[in-house]
């Protein structure tokens, strides 16, 4: 009876080990901020790193320090704020110039170390022209009004061009998005070894925008989904269904999520797409309620994926 | 026995009443964000209303949402933050264009309702530029690029010319401040019936910035202290006095405070200054520690000035 135990136990760690290494997550993200509106201490922005590392790049930068300090207090890093600031971000990745979206970049740059800036050149030039501009902020970029303090180095992501992310062992292509015709906005596809991360920026249903930039995102990634290689998508619903059509500013619904949702699983099959975690960011608060647009992705989930609703300052590993 | 007693109780209500009278606040003030820096979801910006009114204007917008929303979780309003946010705040006075002044103001515009802001020319130009441009944001004022969504109306404030500031009982006058020249801020000297409230934007000293502009501004406010109608003055205090002069950028430290606060006092005489409560905003989070500021105003407090240190939605009456 002991020796079939102890066979048991054996079995369970062996078994335990293996499917440890089949799930191992590849990367892992901390949200700083996960809202699209108005709680100026929530708002996008989420480090990424490789798992096992600590080189993260920052995926917008609405909310960073606020964030930090909560990641601080709940475990997540063993140094100050400002440390983890200075230190743990090596770069930041902008979709789009938008403020909810930059403020906390901006902002926290007098007690930044020297990194990288990477953004399309409609994103970069918005940067020098309305941020580090002198009369809104100093310039800490190396592009722009002078005096430039050079702090941030811009780097111009070509569309649909690998740069590597420097320091972080990942390398990032740019896709263009429609956030209300005639802005844009950026898809992130980031890739470390075999392994691929999906981020949107702020996008409208290619339906509203009268655009095909979300079909042209959904063919280049289906292969990486159907081989079982992109590890999550963060995707933006910032209105509830009820919001009109007018009313979208480039944004997506529940309905529209998945209407997006099923174009992208007739290209890679619906069971390979129900495999890779859907993030939910960028849920603007209402007085219908946020709650109302979780509820709405729930009843609407026919393709039933693993919808990932993300919390300030916790742990997501893919 | 009894008789002596009832006519002792009798006595103190009516001392107590003339007390309350002579001491009865003018002034309200809920901070919703007290910080010079780092933390987004607590940076410049304080609602104030005549004493006994619910109509607020906000002077500086560095935080508003959440500031609102922990002030009504401390108790201060019964109605929800988006509520308050729509209909207490009449207006907002906005000291110069630095994000960490009105990041709060741009970010709660989409749920905002119509109403005005106030700022000099420079301030107002700038935020039509930069912030409300479409490429930033949204253009919700009534100038600057089109198309304009109007909900905001632009008044700009004649330098020490007084302006009713609608709907809320009160006018202001605004001075310009030197911020590391040639960049200016404002102080805004705020009037209803007999009393005043004076709130300085970022400021340099005059010997810093090679300026008369706070000099001009004590002389115009020395009167008020004499005649007890100047009820409180806010007043930034960044770095502490380790800073180097050349890193100052346009800011104070205890050192240059209290220098200014002689210049004052001897406007004012010392004993009339004593009774104006001094409140302290600005102070940047550092690695020396926040801490440090308040040590070194209390050590340099020769003058025994009222100093108050103002905490996020918690009330402040004067």
């Amino acid at each position: 009876m002991k020796a079939l135990l102890i066979l048991l136990l054996a079995f369970l760690a062996v078994a335990g080990n293996v499917y440890a290494q089949q799930h191992a997550s590849s990367f892992k993200v901390i949200p700083l901020g996960v809202k699209g509106g108005l709680d100026e201490g929530n708002l996008s922005a989420y480090m990424l790193a490789v798992e096992g590392t600590e080189q993260y790049v920052c995926l917008d930068a609405g909310t960073v320090y606020d964030g930090i300090q909560k990641a601080v207090d709940n475990g997540l890093f063993k140094q100050p704020a400002i440390a983890v600031l200075k230190n743990s971000i090596k770069g930041y990745l902008i979709s789009h110039p938008h403020l909810d979206h930059v403020a906390g970049l901006i902002m926290n740059s007098p007690a930044d170390t020297a990194k990288n800036i990477y953004g399309t050149t409609a994103t970069i030039n918005a940067l020098q022209k309305h941020y580090f501009s002198w009369e809104s902020w100093a310039n800490f970029g190396d592009a722009g009004e002078k005096p430039m303090l050079k702090k941030y180095h811009y780097v111009t992501l070509g569309p649909q061009v690998s740069t590597a992310l420097g320091n972080t062992g990942m390398s990032v292509k740019a896709f263009t998005l429609s956030h209300s015709t005639p802005y844009e906005s950026t898809a992130f596809l980031i890739n470390s070894s075999e392994n691929y991360l999906l981020y949107l920026g702020d996008t409208g249903a290619d339906t509203v925008e009268h655009s095909t930039n979300l079909n042209v995102l959904w063919q280049a990634v289906s292969p990486l989904i159907k081989a079982g290689q992109l590890k999550a998508i963060f995707i933006e619903v910032s209105f509830d269904n009820e919001q009109p059509e007018k009313l979208l500013f480039g944004h997506l619904t529940p309905r529209l999520l998945m209407s997006e949702m099923s174009r992208l699983a007739g290209l890679c099959a619906v069971e390979n797409l129900q495999k890779v975690p859907v993030v939910i960011t960028h849920v603007k608060p209402s007085e219908r309620g946020d709650a109302l647009i979780r509820q709405e992705l729930q009843n609407e989930n026919n393709l039933r994926l693993k919808l990932v609703f993300p919390k300030q300052a916790e742990l997501l590993q893919f």
